[in-house]
């Protein structure tokens, strides 16, 4: 069987204009490639993808910190309660395929390394850390397209940090 | 926005002809109610669900213990690699709305007695044990008509053992 | 290296005196035979048996659901924030090497199900529920005995159910 | 009652002579001033503070990623088997009142950023990125007495990133 690529899209969780619009952009674009969006299905850049993704008809994935599925933003599909805090974000990037992390601050910082550290491609938009492996991305646009790449042919393993 | 009722599926992960026809039906009836299947997305009634599901045209969850999407079973839709072994039993009962469970042996059982714990509602069909509090079935069609019946008008708070 | 012996203590986070005081005598005799009580914390029997240990001058660790260690009982030296709610139980059986239940209700039945499930002994006092599997023991001094006697020569694995 | 400061220290799974030498000071300095060193319990970094402070006289646990308490070095003298794989990392920041991170790559990164997320402090040996919000020490004797007095009296809390 065939499953749809599932992409991750982490970043703030507070609302944030320019985050937002892009975080839109980049569920619109998993969207219309089919893919499936996991994310941490709270605010911020979450629920921009994920409203992004559903408009588009897309199918969104919220790896929640509580344990209620109700915590869910409205363009969760399918809310997965973990009661986990912090440490669902261990879970978002196992699940997804390739990681696209848009902004986003310590947390956001931690899923990125958290991917890299287990040999997931991450592509960043509006990065506001350098961190050597990150790969970048002009747009949306740019950025599913080399994430539905790097899925559909994974480099070689390169080495780790 | 009203989201698809989700139904847990638990039971043994070995393959037992009595549990899996039973599993399959059940499986079945979920997506003939258009509800969302969730299991631990490995084998034995676990399989035997989703692929009732599937076979109806359902939707089905795995929530697997280990960090790999491809563990699971090819009926599963959306798995979610938690990477957190049996603790990943807390994560299917906290994302169900209500357990079905199929048989099963000491693992099972501590799936029921969690999803109790947390005042969720628990179906038993094939039952190894003895629980007070859990409600049986005489079949899949009703273990899921009485599924459906709680997530729409669940009871008032019961006491809690 | 030979580390000390490691023994759960799992129970009602109510208050019971009767199953508070069969606690507090469990850690006061895992004390006297220096080994380490695990627990999950918090209140009732943790606190009871932890309090138990400390008086009789052992050693308490609190493997505690939240995120925050100064959510532990006083009598607890080593406090776990593991901040994975219910999941935490699983820390618990995996972290002991036999585990102790006292009373409890559906909490506890899911850490006895949980040990069971990974081969661990369990050994009741004052059990709530039968589940074949789990040893018996008259008092404290029996259960701790019996605890040690089965670490120290670990039974040939059995079936499981 | 007074519990002992409890620090953790991260880093490189690997053995690295750098990072281990100052590992095992820091281990030794965090067991002179009679504090709790806890960290991942495995290789590198990890197993060079846990042997400072146990030279020293000092208490070690070991946060676990698997559920065998065998997995752990031999200086550690509360193994905790989580099962929980990368995810472990959150308990390991949680539990710490301050972390000083040593050397590392993505993982320690990824512990590091967590850290920081839920407002601990983070005191970096070694560093291999530049990460804004961490402070920096010369050697292992001045980052526990940074620890510790940042345990003692916590600065009034920073805006986040």
């Amino acid at each position: 069987m065939m499953r749809r690529p599932i992409i991750g899209v982490v970043g703030t969780g507070s609302v944030s204009p320019g985050a937002d619009a892009a975080a839109e952009a980049v569920g619109r674009e998993i969207a219309r490639h089919d893919a499936i969006l996991v994310c941490g299905g709270l605010g911020g850049v979450m629920t921009a993808a994920a409203r992004g993704a559903r408009e588009a008809g897309g199918t969104t994935i919220g790896i929640l910190p509580g344990a209620d599925i109700h915590d869910a933003n409205p363009y969760i599909d399918f809310p997965i309660a973990t009661g986990m805090g912090q440490a669902r974000n261990a879970i978002v990037v196992q699940t997804a395929q390739v990681i696209i992390a848009i902004a986003g601050g310590y947390g956001t910082l931690s899923e990125i390394a958290m991917a890299l550290k287990i040999g997931k491609k991450v592509i960043a938009l509006q990065p506001q850390f350098h961190i050597p492996g990150v790969l970048s991305a002009q747009d949306a646009v740019e950025a599913v397209r080399l994430a539905l790449a790097l899925i559909e042919s994974p480099p070689s393993p390169c080495l780790s940090v």
